[in-house]
């Protein structure tokens, strides 16, 4: 089942720098094991913008809630949720 | 070059039913051509909406432009269009 | 899985009075069918607004998609989708 | 007498941790004592957000105000309220 | 228990002035009782735009429905309801 | 000449809560003053929210502008002025 | 007192052409009599748009009302009024 | 040339309040010095808020802009800038 | 001096395409001559949209509303005008 | 390829106002070195704010992203991206 969410991060003022360096690793640790399981399968980045376009492949809401919220860089966050689902033009059974 | 778009489809009041089936003919037939082309590389429904969201891979602005303003049903169409590019956190050199 | 959907029908001026009340015996029928099925928990009207909030058990985007589009009054209607799940604080199981 | 609240916590950078989890666990218990008296009806969490969707079914707008700004995250959400009432179409005589 | 409601009236281009004009003699007729009832307590003009600010005086949200879904203008209102209560500065028990 | 006023308070996180106390009660009695005088008309709380829908009776802007600017809490507040007059169907001279 | 009122005129498609300029002839001579009588005491156009921006002297918000309700182009405007007064740092008694 | 600006000051609460009042000092003078030059034409104050309306005679786009980020509370400051022109309907050739 | 403005046409359904078609044909003349005579520095299309970021250099408010409003797809546009001035980082001393 | 960038800057008021001109030095060399390459085209200030409008001629998206999160005040900017194409009516084919 497919959800687009979007991403924009906002950097609070106070955060120290390596707090911020070390969260910004585990994301991208995180987002990576998501791509490899299948489960995020696309993230761009919006042009000018500490931003993203994503495509989420879950099993159901809850388990979209569970990655989203346990993202490291979920409290910086503000999230916005689509719920997509097959168009009749598209020329693939499963978009991928 | 990857571009998302989203559009909503506003059908007006006055249009003609035949006339409307008609249009909505040609504009699949255009997507599925530009999905066999590669261009249109995603194409997924809004959830209760007439709407939907795409990524485009184009050689330029100018394409993007040629392609959206020529689809039968743009006259009825609020489009929005972000560029994109790869994510740093993405695994895929390409992402498709 | 649960989604809140709010519905706000929108009576174009042009529509034929008996098109219209046709048009709402039909809704009438399909919200109570579904009602029965159990896939729209719940229906309430917005005080002072012909709106409602509803909430859906559905085993699919696709599921509520093709629910919300074959309403008889869809065509007439700004229709907001949010993704539910079950709050940790809630003392329901399976929140009815 | 039913009204749609939704609830999005906003917590402060400033808050202290162990603080914000008293505040939390108070939360909870407030939460899950008046969904038994009945008077929240139901708790929904909103996907990939500090956010929820409520039910109450109180006595009057007095009672509903009490309880909303003695929430303990009171300071810390902004709240938006619908009031709700019966939809013709619903085939429950008071929907739970 | 009281309720703000705030209506903005759109005429449309298409209303025959003389059903128009028995409609807004409907409308008086109508808000006249009403306030002779008590159950609406205040009508103020908005300076500059065919609008009001309201106050309602109802024992439910159901009859507040009923008041402003009947009224002969209601298909041509926007409407604005918000739930009062009783402020701890007033010095009235009962604010009329 | 009647104005509605509506008052939202946001109270920044560094308020000491003891200043905050002292703030509160002065604006109190001045909200009392004000209605004894009969120049604050109406005072509604808004339910579920620390904010206010007043209505002012004043002999000009000027009064209005002095009253609102020297309230206790207007550093934290935001206003909302609409300037109101008597309604055609109001079947009060001076809607009190 | 002052008020700052503007307007926009959004002239609708199926409005006759010589009905539209007798309006406006109407609207000019109106707003040349309101001048003349100081009550008009500002009345510029907004660069690129069929809108102003005026400055009423009015002895009250009734007499307000009744003038911009009386424009003959009043139903095809949306007005905004804010209400205005002395600036501390005006060097002018009554600022004209 | 004329230009409505609109100017919303935003005291941000760690400002030293002596510092704040020298700020607001100077504005003063400066807003002085320019309306006796004739050059700030017209200073308005919002009822109930920090804001004013101010009408602008210059010579020049960037005869204006200096003007604006000169002014000692520009950085507190949400400015809204309208190119104005004479109204057709306008019975001054110079509105003063 | 130089104004950004944007143009945004809406085309009405009620449009005969011929009458559309010669207001085009003019509207292209018109902008030619303007881009020759140095007035419309710079005209670019929006990707995906009947829309335009126009740059105007003109001598005076009055030329640029004189300019816009004689446009003859004027009636069917939505126009908005930044006042620009020269950039402080700019290394072009009247960029073109 | 074009691409018309709005950015607005927000001067945090925790800033060190050294680091801050020295962050203004190095985005004043950046804008010029890039102007002199030819891929910041166009570069005008806002009137009346800290906010400017900006063309960019680059060879990617991926390019106009980096440009835009390198840039020293990035942190503290508002970003909005076009996409731009050739306007038909345009007299240039290259237009700059």
């Amino acid at each position: 089942m497919l959800f687009q969410v979007e991403m924009l991060v906002k950097v609070p003022a106070h955060l120290d720098p390596a707090e911020f360096d070390r969260l910004k690793a585990e994301e991208k640790a995180r987002a990576e094991d998501l791509q490899r399981a299948g489960t995020w399968r696309h993230l761009w980045r919006h042009v000018g913008a500490y931003a993203n376009t994503s495509i989420f492949d879950v099993a159901s809401n809850e388990e979209l809630h569970a990655i989203l919220t346990g993202l490291p860089l979920f409290p910086f966050m503000d999230i916005t949720v689509t719920a997509l689902c097959r168009h009749p033009s598209s020329i693939h059974s499963d978009d991928r």
